[in-house]
């Protein structure tokens, strides 16, 4: 294997697959990064087998040449020192060789590496996705669909399902739902008319897939190419291929959490709502709940607050742009609810409250395709 | 006490005693961070009893008021809490209240903390330093004495002399020297006619007490006053009283151990040869030593390689300015070196070596304030 490759674009792609290598892994060869060269470019794989990362580098790009002089090849080589030996190298184009020997030979300038790597046959063979059932997403799109949900999953692993994001077409929207049972985040888009006729399982994908995904996707990237098996899932833009497999089991009913009624709405502003609260939570910073207190008062105003008796209390004010229905006294967790109304995305919110025990629903005013829920937290 | 002060500088002098404020120390009031206000202004004094810092706020400050509604007074809050909840404040102002039982009273807008506070009887007193031998120092130039030197102090307690940095006065120049017994690092500068004459013990300063100078000492404040007692060192700007402990114990003579002559002499680049041996140390990762080995070669160029049997080789070259005397074959700790060069603060550095078994010295070319010294490896 030969070729003489654009440092910084190689970096780009290195940077890329590494999101999938761990160095804690049961099957040794996947500590290391796959390099093959063709004729038509170099492909870098990186894998811990729940996510498998391809990035692919073309020969030639809009008549612009990446890499040159290519014999094809391939090999494994170490990742814990491929990307920092790319990233410090003096020159801006970089050689890589390698010998029947599985030597590597990395130059660039007067510096020259000598690694030792492995038998490419011996990495495993990724699995190829067959289905026709794919769709396109535009980039930013899910990129907000996995911002908006994937912080609610669960970290624990009592319930693995609900480490997942549930991923379902319903009445021509596709949604995302995350819960770990005390909070859920959820966000569904229209499906497009080309897209709506399609047929897609409910699925569920590990936060972790989709929060290195978030990662890699660019905005630059107008759209990406969503295909689902019974397993697996895969992502693909135009010179990136994602997969991730699946959750095993049956994503719980989440529709019948979600009160049908409200006793009290509160509408206010986002920020401002969010910055009280995490004043509020200040002190409660030892205690795992980190629990606040709002209360409704006269004249829009909304207490929030909260009490450590070994530290001391906070009482900050916050003026609603109105409140609707009866007077309210809640605690809830401060993380929860600052976790939700950032992804709110909406300078105003709407609050609807069910009573003090019951959940409540965070959304952005005049728009119903977020929802965030979050139970109470029993104080008084 | 009663004050209301501007957020922004009750902030800074905050992360000012701060760095001096552990969560682990022996005497728990320590934990704490000392309010006193006076008509003349608010200090806020932080402690773990080998560093104190003092900040002071003028109630006045060239004709700008910092301060008012000033009512004597002090209190102890706890510094776990106390930073971020002015730094959360909603307002610019902060208004800061206590009671006759210790009740702290943090206003700001419609927020408002109760905090429980101790009281400032219990906090022990500041040594104050008795001392008519104090220099000025202009700030920048103190901030270079320290990053020169510091990091070459010793991590291990089994010299804790080695821990700090040897402050002494001779022969009309100022002397920063710190070692670990594998390196030295040096840096002297002239005495001014006005400080020539000041008879100043050899002192030794912990090197964590520096480092946490240097990180407060503000560029824009010109000079530094320094005080030196037997078992105390204090640094004075304006409003800022930094007071560390020294450490006990006469430390050793360090001159004899500088070669008086060399057999090669290598001028080069030291960006050049500091991205040279930090690429070439890259595969040696792993071990403790970081060991990389530099070889002199016809038409002054210098090898630089390293060698790690299960990973791989690098061999780089760097072409000298000049080479003058014997070849050289000689092996090194890559971290040392990297920190000397960092030191150099010059484009161009002069490395003396007398032989591959010797210390050798690295300095920038024309300045002999600045002396780096590294034991070499043996591998050969």
């Amino acid at each position: 294997m030969k070729f003489v490759i654009q440092r910084d674009q190689l970096m780009e792609s290195v940077q890329h697959v590494m999101k999938a290598i761990s160095s804690r892994t049961a099957i040794p060869i996947l500590t290391g990064l796959k390099i093959e060269a063709k004729e038509t470019g170099i492909k870098l794989t990186g894998s811990d087998s729940d996510i498998s990362i391809e990035s692919f580098i073309p020969t030639e790009d809009n008549g612009i040449v990446n890499i040159e002089q290519i014999e094809a090849g391939s090999i494994i080589v170490q990742a814990k020192y491929f990307p920092d030996i790319i990233r410090k190298l003096p020159q801006k184009t970089v050689e890589i060789i390698t010998d029947n020997h599985l030597n590597v030979t990395i130059r660039s300038g007067n510096a020259e590496f000598h690694l030792n790597g492995q038998d490419a046959d011996e990495y495993p063979q990724l699995p190829q996705l067959h289905t026709d059932e794919s769709f396109e997403l535009p980039t930013d799109l899910l990129k907000d669909l996995i911002k908006q949900t994937v912080f609610a999953v669960s970290t624990v692993e009592t319930r693995p399902i609900l480490t997942g994001v549930n991923m379902k077409v319903e009445e021509g929207y596709l949604n995302f739902v995350a819960t770990d049972s005390h909070r859920l985040a959820s966000r569904r888009i229209p499906l497009e008319s080309q897209t709506a006729s399609i047929t897609f399982p409910s699925v569920v994908v590990p936060g972790k897939s989709l929060t290195e995904l978030n990662k890699i996707l660019e905005e630059d990237q107008e759209s990406v190419e969503v295909s689902v098996t019974e397993n697996q899932i895969l992502f693909r833009t135009k010179n990136l291929y994602f997969l991730s497999r699946l959750l095993d089991g049956k994503y719980p009913e989440t529709s019948r959490l979600i009160p049908e009624q409200s006793k009290t709405i509160v509408y206010g502003q986002t920020k401002e709502l969010l910055q009280s609260i995490d004043r509020a939570s200040l002190l409660a910073k030892e205690s795992k709940n980190n629990v606040v207190r709002l209360q409704t008062k006269e004249n829009t105003v909304l207490e929030i607050s909260s009490n450590s008796p070994e530290v001391g209390k906070v009482v900050d004010e916050v003026t609603a742009d109105s409140i609707e229905g009866e007077d309210l006294k809640i605690s809830f967790s401060a993380k929860y609810m600052m976790d939700a109304l950032k992804a709110i995305e909406n300078d105003h919110v709407k609050i609807e409250f069910t009573g003090a025990m019951r959940p409540f629903i965070i959304r952005p005013i005049d728009n119903d395709q977020i929802l965030q829920l979050i139970l109470p937290v029993r104080t008084y």
